[in-house]
């Protein structure tokens, strides 16, 4: 009985069209079950990979689908799959193939959407990884994923207890610390981009924490020209990934067009 | 019966304290009351606003105040105004102080998640106007203006009903007109962005529309350098926004740092 519950209790039930193709993609993360609307194409290019991971494929009503989601926003299809899969910091940090040495760092960011907006941004743009804090954080939960988009079955994320340990271990790693901040002195393009560099957000309340602030390296900003004060935290990731990715391309000299 | 129907009608109920806080300051749109929760502070800085206006406002329980905006993702405030004050394009370019001369083109955006972050991220990153096509796309609703966290009180956006039109006037102002593409020969920080310019960003699932993209001048894009093919089209948005004031900032040149 015992057994049982702490079975169920260790399993996940992720959804939308994206989240499910890319994780069997992918291949890492354990999927039980794959559940289809009746009325889900038969010839989407979802089916190929599902014979080819000889996935169970179960069909239920939309209804079922909704219940399972919790959500009527499942693009009619779930997956019952392991928990998901968080890599360690050194995991993320070690192996020799990265997509490049960036990395972002979130302290205690609350909101489900940014997460998975960051997450995406963080694939899209190819950063190495993204490191949460533990507590009081959005977790990797289906919602997330799903706003994801398939980007959290592919790039590497970390829980961490202790954020400012964490990044004192990539300073010893030779990353730059960027704390990403309201209002910094350094503009983010002015700012090098182009080698080990971590961007740590803080909360969408209480931005980064002081702790953690104190092991940062240098503060950088989005001036905002406009009449609101706050750029969304997943808009600000985003505009210093892209940054970063300008500052690569630029530096390894390829043609910009 | 009919005047009064058009009367209701003819109302909006806006919620989220950025939404109704903004709107009270910038003025421009009539606010007939404003609803509060009656836990709401009574020291909040909305509260200054409120009697300098001479808003009536009314304490309502949060219940009602759920009921009222059709979610409870309302911070115990809404407030009954004018509909959206939609601008026209000519009031969009016309004024001579204008914040840049960048604006953000919308053809068939789908999601008021999206159209909210775009706002907000135009407004914050000094983009002139937001200009949306009036027909199958997300408008300017309640949910839109608290996503965009009180910019959309104070950015104009405009609706127009043929986007082409719309681009052919633009460009006979001295506009550039910039299609974001997924795949485009020029990379997004290769173009000049630093005068007349304005990005035109294709719905969710189908992009820019032929007719709509033949009016564009250059194609643009951010490489993609990961493993899943779409960046959300807010993300996107941003991504340009933000590479367009690093231009003007830099050929400015103020200090960077």
């Amino acid at each position: 009985m015992t057994g049982k519950r702490s079975h169920a209790a260790a399993r996940s039930l992720i959804y939308g069209i994206h989240p499910v193709q890319e994780t069997l993609k992918v291949g890492r993360r354990r999927v039980d079950a794959v559940y289809l609307s009746r009325v889900f194409k038969r010839d989407s290019p979802l089916h190929g990979l599902l014979e080819q991971r000889e996935t169970r494929v179960k069909r239920v009503s939309d209804e079922e689908l909704s219940r399972m989601a919790g959500t009527p926003n499942h693009q009619g299809i779930c997956a019952g799959t392991e928990p998901f899969p968080y890599h360690s910091l050194d995991e993320i940090i070690e192996p020799e193939d990265l997509p490049s040495h960036v990395l972002v760092i979130l302290d205690e960011i609350q909101d489900p959407g940014n997460l998975g907006n960051i997450i995406r941004s963080a694939e899209c743009l190819g950063a190495a990884g993204v490191v949460l804090s533990r507590d009081r954080s959005a977790a990797v939960t289906p919602a997330v994923e799903k706003v994801a988009a398939g980007a959290s079955a592919h790039i590497p994320i970390a829980r961490v207890v202790n954020v400012a340990r964490a990044l004192e271990n990539l300073k010893r790693e030779g990353y730059w610390i960027f704390a990403a901040e309201m209002t910094a002195g350094h503009t983010w393009f002015s700012a090098q981009l182009g080698g080990k560099t971590a961007f740590v957000l803080g909360s969408e309340a209480k931005g980064i924490r002081r702790l953690v602030r104190e092991k940062c390296d240098l503060s950088i900003s989005i001036p905002l020209v406009g009449r609101i004060d706050s750029l969304n935290v997943a808009q600000a990731a985003t505009v210093l990934l892209a940054e970063a990715l300008r500052q690569r391309t630029v530096e390894s000299g390829k043609p910009e067009d």
